[in-house]
């Protein structure tokens, strides 16, 4: 993990300081000698003979923190009352919750928010579906739908501990795009079931946001939803990484004057993501990519293709792939590459490896907390890097891009989200950043930069119009885009 | 349906009117003549020879609807600009919509509320699942689950027309009781199909409330899910009708100085709700009910029973009820009962057949919006009577229920809602109206009476501790109630 204090491990310290001159001196050095970072302090309470203090501190794991603690209970005249850790204090009771859009106070409100007037509204919607999307929550709302099989670097932990991520994820779309957003956490790793109880919740969501399902599965899950359901049904983990990697390398090709059709790739880990960075990169012209799992370069001249025992999406990949037909491991295939993905999570090559790589090589080293080559070690080989991490410059984060493409999908109620959206929300990404602002350590604009998710927004409507994937009209579902049947007199 | 103007028929009607003295009093007058109830009169536009105005009316119908209009365009110097339906409006893009509870604008919002920060609360509960009740939101969050069988008086009209109802529903439960509740509406009527999606989507949730789901299935569902899941899985339509029906005999018993034990009850109707009220009144102390659905009377001697035709709820209604083995139409058991109450949703038998009841009668007719007898005929033969109506007196509505019984539930962490934290609940609805309050038009507290829900919450809390039902030890679920573990240094 980080060895810098972040806020990640923030601790509040409740600290009893005798009151006399220099004692919060003191305190605050002892907390900078052991290496905590102090935020905010605050006074609780003065005594004649003590004060109160509360001292908010970054360390930079627990072994950190206990040493922090230790230090200011060291001091003569300090004494540590009480410690909290501000991340277990944010999720107490969980980070999102219901409100209601209008007050329900007197009996008229009643009357219109629930019986008798609710009626007509529900009889309305009986007679013509579609006009759930009207009046209901639908759209506006999302479900992030997990089995808890993949979690962030956790692996299968279950539905109970996906729920912080999940409702993290709904943050993240209310925040940066003002979508409505449920957490599903499914008791269930079986595909069918899966499938039948995403397809049986639908009618309430206007899209349905998949998240940490494990591959192979999440790839059929994904298919199945798509085909059963007429809203837009989306793997962030496949597809928004494809949309964000995607922008950085027009980026990086826009800095370093490439073509994506001249381009030789290398991906290793060939999960979710990594099968899905592949395709969007071939759709968007690049045509020599190889790829990597744990054993090896993918290849139809690999053992377990010949014997027939590689899963259909490694199938496809090795016959749609690796021109060379290359095997072996990974390294192997760096000679004269211009760009290296890793999604695999491991540190699997020597950084030194990549010195066979083209001139003005461009790393994008995901893994997350620990990239495939530490940044600092392939800056003397390439002359763009990219990590998963917020700690490095050209932050490869799907928050660029799920927020805006949901939000663009819902405004125009696509029925799904296409190739040629989400290359869309690749492009948008891209330039946010014009050319004059562009630098090897700039290819990417920062997930705070609120000009990107209406971007990318504006940027899929308009795609899913132009091409007849949208249900609506109208650019924007405003108030000017409601259907005013029921609100006529007559 | 209602022939008085109510909100639930309100339009807003944009007129522009000659800008000369006294118009306004001329179109409100043509207003009244025509029978519309004004609301407010907002000025939108000045200009030299017309004003723009927008007027609230309250109607009774489409048809008066369309006559007021009328009233109003034919004035000379008035013109109608539009008009809005005020209950559609209010429904535009859904009625609730979600909040994030602590801001997320800086990287250090972000590593504690998502990654990586949120990781550490993943492990924490991966490690212990009852730690989701404190980091989640299922501590706070109960399902309000629908297939849309059974939705007012409405009937099949499916699951997303069911939403609107369903939206209320979480109205209520955030406006009287701060439960987070959200709709979850299912595209499938089969009961094993309902069964086994909300098993699997109940990782989220802290409650599962079943709405509008037709009989038989409703009693299925309930038990299959009560058995599968440990958090509290409640039929509103047959426990919340129930409960409040039993409140409102309380004190209609206390007021006419009866005991439960001696009373004769004729209830007709036996869906979800009148099962449920019959089985609560035996649970209370009630010994002679006789039932009737539209076959009339429910017994052993009935032909369906002796056939062996009759389903598994009515075997069970016709063995436990009707000692005196009735046969034929309800009205022939109206003969000395002191109750009756109407589950039925029709006309079932003239009102004056009610003259045969006991002395003092008392008559809950509760369908909606059609009371089985009409109050104002009722009148004559008894001295208690209630409606499922807000514009006669003692209103039986659920909502004095089911929000004060989940804000108990979850409070204590309650694995279930067991038949004493019901009666607890009844109790403490017929306990809000002290002895000298008590009248014949006033043996059930108003809807909004916001003393109900906490009252009903407390009495719940305190049966569920007592009992052993309850998870937590705790009073509430606030700060001091959390666990400490992951909040100390050490």
């Amino acid at each position: 993990m980080s060895a810098t204090p972040s806020a990640q491990y923030s601790l509040t310290i409740r600290v009893e300081i005798a009151n006399r001159p220099g004692m919060l001196g003191r305190v605050a050095g002892a907390i900078g000698d052991a290496g905590g970072v102090i935020g905010a302090v605050d006074l609780v309470e003065v005594g004649d003979r003590e004060l109160l203090r509360d001292i908010t501190v970054d360390v930079a794991d627990p072994t950190h923190w206990d040493a922090v603690v230790a230090a200011v209970d060291g001091l003569d005249g300090a004494r540590v009352v009480d410690t909290t850790d501000r991340t277990f204090l944010l999720h107490v009771g969980g980070k999102i919750e219901l409100h209601n859009k209008s007050p329900l106070r007197t009996r008229d409100d009643l009357s219109m928010a629930y019986t008798p007037g609710v009626a007509r509204v529900c009889t309305a919607i009986a007679e013509d579906r579609d006009k759930a999307f009207q009046y209901t929550i639908k759209r506006n709302t999302v479900a992030v739908v997990s089995d808890g099989t993949a979690v962030l670097g956790l692996g299968d932990i279950g539905p109970e501990a996906a729920m912080p991520v999940m409702e993290g994820k709904a943050m993240l779309f209310k925040e940066f795009a003002g979508v409505d957003a449920f957490p599903i956490c499914l008791d269930t790793k079986d595909t069918d079931e899966i499938v039948d109880t995403v397809r049986r919740i639908a009618p309430a969501f206007g899209g349905i946001n998949l998240e940490d399902i494990s591959a192979p599965r999440c790839f059929e899950i994904e298919e199945r939803l798509k085909a059963a359901l007429d809203i837009p049904v989306f793997h962030d983990d496949q597809h928004g990484t494809a949309v964000v990697v995607l922008a950085a390398l027009l980026n990086a090709c826009r800095l370093t004057g490439r073509e994506l059709s001249g381009l030789r790739v290398l991906v290793t880990g060939l999960g979710a993501a990594g099968v899905a960075v592949t395709k969007i990169l071939m759709e968007a012209g690049v045509r020599d990519i190889v790829g990597a799992d744990s054993r090896g370069l993918v290849s139809t001249e690999r053992a377990d293709y010949l014997d027939g025992s590689m899963n259909a999406v490694k199938r496809w990949y090795a016959e749609m792939t690796n021109p060379e037909r290359l095997t072996g491991p990974p390294a192997g295939a760096l000679e004269g590459r211009d760009l290296f993905i890793g999604l695999s999570g491991a540190r699997i090559f020597a950084a030194d490896a990549l010195a066979a790589m083209a001139p003005d090589a461009m790393v994008f080293a995901m893994a997350n907390p620990n990239p495939e080559v530490a940044p600092e070690e392939a800056a003397r080989h390439a002359r763009i890097i990219a990590t998963g991490r917020s700690d490095y410059p050209n932050q490869i984060n799907n928050v660029l891009a799920f927020p805006g493409i949901f939000r663009g999908a819902l405004d125009v109620r696509a029925e799904e989200i296409t190739e040629p959206m989400k290359m869309a929300a690749a492009r948008a990404i891209a330039d946010i950043l014009g050319d004059g602002e562009l630098r090897e350590d700039y290819i990417i604009p920062s997930v705070f930069n609120r000009d990107v998710a209406p971007a990318v927004a504006a940027a899929v409507s308009e795609e899913a119009r132009s091409s007849g994937a949208a249900q609506a009209g109208q650019g924007t579902i405003g108030f000017a885009a409601i259907d005013t049947e029921h609100m006529r007199a007559s």
